[in-house]
């Protein structure tokens, strides 16, 4: 039996402004420290130890990363940073605030951006200063390729190739896998995973900073989840989660 | 003209206390982390950049490099973390408080352990608890090839193939690299660099958190060398250095 576990970063700056972020590389909130640091504390009290991890480029979920690694202390331990495991990408929506964004377009709308599976938000120009051509470390993906703007469905998309090339052989191989990503990013994971339907995954909320632990037979096949933490702080968490975009 | 930038790391528990460290994984001092800082802000102020980054797989070069980079903005640079950058292992000599080791042994005999080019400390014996291939970190070694205490010569034999095979190509590319290591790793690319005599490496002491940039011809020749941050600075630190393993 395989194990792979999932966290999901802690709050950031814009998640505590209610912005959209996507591939705006914000940084975590002293809160969203304190996530990271208590879900690594709870991996090293349940003896979790890994021997590769996988990350975005996006500083949030870097630094998640680290305080993780921190607390279990495998600081040591080979970490790829991979542009596939970014947010899903918000287009036009970047930036703004998302109350902001509910009162002008409708709250209805701003959910259907959100959490419609194949609608995409409103497309980043390429001569937009933040489109992502003009980053350094976005240098080697073909400009095509560049998100300009995704639907969970594009998310999971760009992010397939990675799972399928590159962490699923690994985790199949035995080797102990650690993922942080985002709440899309990780969605799109766990859709695969768990064979979902688009309806099924728009209703999943993964909580910050409380990981996730599969149990995966021989072809990756899901045998079994847990969450590591406090059980009602995983309830809570996830109630917040499902809580954001509606207009305050 | 090629770049290369090092950074020895900043002042960890036990270099306060003036211990033997080697392969210990001690964590960086509130001074250390601050060096680590100050030195990530220097670089970014002159608009040093990079495109890959190298360091061992102990914490306190780790936790530098990531000072450095949050500095410089560029969490989400890759990041190579490599056993033969870390600090020249000291056998069993390691965890020692360095004026009783001189106390002991006498000062004369602890300046040749930390001075002498090729003479190696007491060797760790692979029944101690902490013999390198007990570590998870280590388990890609060939236990011949694990260190039990080396001398400096012994140190620049195992750095090499790192510079050889992978290092130098890149610079030769083009890339702009960033190295992150230890007092003794550093001199071992010091050494090579400048073709330095066994004797002229023992009298080099790089400053802790105070970045140097090598410029370098397309043989990777030196061409010359700046210390990037304030220069008394720079001359107070390498004074302090040359300070240390004096009995007390």
């Amino acid at each position: 039996m395989h194990k792979l576990v999932l966290v999901r970063h802690g709050e950031s700056e814009w998640n505590k402004e209610n912005r959209f972020t996507g591939w705006e590389d914000v940084e975590l909130s002293e809160k969203g420290r304190a996530e990271a640091q208590k879900g690594g504390k709870a991996l090293k009290t349940q003896g979790f130890r890994f021997e590769v991890a996988y990350t975005s480029v996006l500083k949030r979920a870097i630094h998640t990363l680290d305080y993780v690694l921190t607390e279990v202390d495998q600081v040591w331990l080979p970490v790829h940073k991979e542009w596939r495991l970014n947010e899903r990408h918000y287009g036009g929506l970047q930036g703004l605030n998302k109350a902001e964004t509910a009162a002008k377009h409708g709250e209805e709308q701003v959910k259907v951006w959100r959490r419609s599976y194949d609608t995409p938000p409103p497309a980043m120009a390429e001569s937009d200063p933040k489109f992502p051509a003009k980053d350094p470390r976005y240098q080697g993906i073909p400009v095509a390729e560049i998100p300009r703007g995704e639907s969970l469905k594009d998310t999971v998309a760009r992010f397939l190739p990675l799972w399928t090339k590159t962490i699923a052989p690994q985790v199949k191989e035995g080797r102990k896998v650690l993922i942080v990503a985002h709440g899309n990013s990780l969605r799109a994971l766990i859709q695969h995973l768990e064979g979902m339907t688009p309806e099924q995954i728009m209703e999943v909320n993964m909580p910050t900073g409380i990981p996730l632990c599969y149990e995966l037979d021989e072809n990756l096949k899901v045998l079994g989840k847990t969450f590591i933490g406090d059980p009602e702080e995983v309830k809570a968490a996830m109630a917040a989660v499902a809580a954001q975009g509606k207009a305050k």
